[in-house]
C-alpha cells in the first residue's frame, strides 16, 4: 500500500452508480456540522433506497450527537470505512461527542474537505457520499429513520473504479467492515459471479 | 458439507438477536404467500431497523409480484441465501412471476413451512426471518420503503449459533451474499475483531 494520503486517490463516481457503493452493505460512518460543531458516528443501518436521483436511508437514535447536527443543518455524508479504520470506526461508535468533546480527536479520525460541499468528510475511507437530508418527521421520530438525497460521491480509485469495487485486486487493508455485535466484524471476501449475467 | 437437507440444521434465534442475522448487509431474499401465490425475489436493499420489537426495511418495487403478496397477506420472510446459492438468488431477483408462473421451480427454488407461520420459507438459506407487515401507506407509495417486524428467527446452527455468525469456522458454502451489480457479488470474508471490546 502506498503512503500517499487516501484523498489523492479520490475519484468522483457518477451519481447513477452511487448506489454500488453500499449495495453490498457495509458498514459505514456518518458525519455532519453544524455552527462548527463536527461529529462522526458509525453505523450499520444504512441501506440505498432508490437510483435516481439516488437516495439512502440511515437509522439515528436520538441519543447520537451527529443526529443532532443532520437535523439542523440538513446535510451528512455517508462514508464507507476499511478494514484498518476497524478500531476507529468501533470507537466512534461507542463514544458520544455529548461527553466527550475531544472525542474525534481520541479516536484519531481525520477530516478533510470538498470543494462545493460544507461538510466533515473522514479521511481513509474507500468512499463518500454528500448527502441532502430529505425531510420526513414521522420516520425521523417514530423510526429514528432519516431519508438523504445523495448529492455527490467520490471513491478511492484504488478499490472503486469504472463503476465496480475492485476489492479482489485491491490491497485487503482497503476491503468494506460489516459489523455483527461486540466488536466482531466481517471483512468483504471473494468475488461471486454468476456466469451469463450482464455486467 | 454433510448433505441432509438445510432445514434439519434449523434452529431458533431469539428476538433479541434477531438482528444480528442481517446486520452485516447481505442480500436477502423475500418471500410471501397470498391465496395460493407464492413468490420469492430478491433484494439487496434489506435493512434492521431497531433492536426491541426488532423491525427491518426493505425496499419493493411496484413492478414485482412479491410486493403484491406482501400487501395483501400483510406478512413476508427475509431470508440469508448462501454462496452456493447465488445463481438462484440473482435468477429470482431477474425473473417476474407476472410473465412466468413457474418461475420459482424454473429457478430452482425449494419452499418449505415451519409450524405456526403461513409463510413460504426458501430451503438452503442460512437465516430466515418471519415478519409482518407494520403499514406505513406514505413510505410504500413514495420510497417503496416497507418496513416489517420480525416475529420468529431462525439460522442454520452450523453457521448461526450462540447469538453469533462463525462464518471463519464453517463452510464457505454457507457464506452470505453481497450484491454489487450485473451478476457481480461478493460473498462475506474473514473476522476481524476490535480488541477490548466486550462481547
Amino acid at each position: 500500500m502506498d503512503n500517499r494520503p487516501a484523498e489523492s486517490h479520490l475519484a468522483p463516481v457518477e451519481l447513477g452508480k452511487s448506489y454500488r457503493l453500499i449495495n453490498h452493505g457495509p458498514t459505514v460512518l456518518v458525519s455532519a456540522r453544524h455552527d462548527g460543531v463536527e461529529d462522526v458516528m458509525a453505523a450499520s443501518w444504512c441501506c440505498a433506497l432508490d437510483y435516481a436521483p439516488p437516495k439512502l436511508t440511515v437509522v439515528l437514535d436520538k441519543a447520537t450527537a451527529t443526529r443532532a447536527l443532520v437535523e439542523r443543518s440538513g446535510r451528512f455524508v455517508i462514508q464507507v470505512p476499511t478494514a484498518v479504520q476497524a478500531g476507529m470506526t468501533h470507537a466512534v461508535g461507542n463514544r458520544s461527542l455529548h461527553s466527550e468533546p475531544h472525542k474525534l480527536r481520541e479516536c484519531g479520525v481525520e477530516l478533510f474537505g470538498i470543494e462545493g460541499h460544507d461538510l466533515p468528510f473522514v479521511a481513509g475511507c474507500s468512499a463518500w457520499l454528500a448527502c441532502r437530508l430529505v425531510p420526513e418527521p414521522h420516520n425521523q421520530q417514530a423510526y429514528d429513520l432519516f431519508i438523504g438525497e445523495v448529492v455527490g460521491a467520490w471513491a478511492d480509485d484504488r478499490v472503486f473504479r469504472d463503476g465496480h469495487w475492485h476489492f479482489e485486486d485491491a490491497d485487503p487493508a482497503l476491503r468494506s467492515l460489516h459489523y455483527i455485535a461486540g466488536g466482531h466484524f466481517y471483512a468483504i471476501g471473494e468475488a461471486v459471479v454468476v456466469k451469463g449475467s450482464e455486467s
